[in-house]
């Protein structure tokens, strides 16, 4: 069984040509924000009731929409309608917007996938280069089919267990717009963003700041990461982890 | 200069300590949220803007509050009052309640750390495993003192530096409840939530779902963990990284 899930609302494109793709691999619920939630990253709801809503039935696809973020999404869907379910698989997007390099840290998109990690469910987050809502998407789906055929064939599964990595499949794919020349795995590029806000001032006469940003690629004359993949038009396939321990150093400062 | 946020808001007492401490280390500047950020995680806030009150001076510590996340804080104080500062440090906390394990990925306090090692400045988060707004933070303070004094000692940039880490000091400090018998320098446990929500009928008869859960610690039977370190009265320190590759599998999976 599958569940999708996106940060852009369950009326998205992205998550429509997902859902529509994942379906002819097997059963798929998808639970997912009612309204856009981009930027939530890991974001969780307490303090006040997350509710959701079945919105309907197609096929093997049920809808629920949930007003919680995300990372609610995957929390809620686990205790309530995908729970205990067979050959358990989260898919989130497709993202509107890349999600590689650093923007993984404030994707919603990619917090569904890290909370499904740590519950020990494999999980795929799909991003493509554009923050057009209405970019063609059919390049896109056909990169979701490569990606989840490799994933059904095992591939995946093999590779992690040949590096001893005894975690579930957590791949973070970012997809080029336009032509796609193939699958890159890599690393995830290092990049910042600068000179993020737009200072206005309202009809109130109050400062205000709009995020905006421009984004610099720190590893710009590496070809072994995500933002060299989208550049080249490949589609990037990061392999990601929940542990966030800086391990050369931690090894070094505990030899004292 | 040192930058001090939070997600508990600016009237916190962890705050408020932590600044006590700081103060007597460098300038401080406050830029809070103007209100609990808590499990914002990285989120950041696009679409609507953000705005800043200078709240008063006292001494050393000038005081801004925020209506942002912890993440928009460090962003937008870098734009306006952190800008170009001298030997710029960013902390983050007193947390109440503890950051440990994968609660770094929820974690608001956190998230701010991140933000600032994203753009290559040092930063440290202080969390104390109590979720009372009262807990008494004394010793809390000392263990502030000691990362600080080993901060300013240069020791941890000694530890990068042989450890071959071109990165910014980026730690995630917790702190244990009552006495403190040292720091340990660790690795983040494994660890997860499991029966998250409590499920509640509300006035309407709407079915409401409360977070609540009950957390596992993956890693009780290891002794090199931040958890392990919380259990035997240790303050932890774990370096964290935002590089969030999960190198094994992507050099075995480059193989082919």
């Amino acid at each position: 069984m599958i569940l999708i899930t996106n940060d852009d609302g369950i009326s998205a494109n992205g998550i429509k040509m997902l859902t529509n793709v994942a379906r002819s691999y097997d059963d798929v619920i998808v639970f997912a924000p009612d309204g856009p939630r981009s930027g939530m990253s890991s974001a969780i709801t307490y303090g006040k009731p997350l509710t959701y809503t079945h919105i309907g039935k197609r096929g093997n696809v049920d809808f629920y929409s949930c007003n919680g973020t995300p990372t609610d999404c995957v929390k809620l869907a686990r205790q309530t309608v995908f729970k205990d379910v067979q050959k358990p698989l989260v898919l989130s997007g497709i993202n509107h917007g890349s999600n590689a390099s650093v923007n993984i840290i404030y994707s919603g998109t990619m917090g569904a996938v890290l909370e499904a990690n740590l519950v020990g469910i494999p999980a795929i987050g799909f991003s493509i280069d554009s923050h057009d809502a209405n970019e063609d998407l059919e390049v896109a789906a056909d990169v979701v089919r490569m990606v989840l055929d490799k994933y059904y064939r095992g591939d995946f599964d093999d590779y992690y267990a040949e590096a001893n990595a005894d975690v579930p499949v957590c791949l973070n794919v970012n997809i080029p717009v336009g032509e796609c020349d193939g699958l890159m795995i890599c690393q995830q590029a290092r990049g910042m963003w600068s000179e993020e806000f737009e200072k206005k001032v309202n009809d109130k006469g109050e400062e205000e700041y709009w995020l905006v940003g421009n984004f610099i690629n720190l590893d710009k004359d590496r070809n072994d990461n995500d933002l060299y993949a989208l550049n080249n038009h490949m589609a990037s396939i990061v392999p990601v982890t929940t542990d966030m321990t800086l391990r050369p150093c931690t090894e070094r400062m505990n030899r004292d």
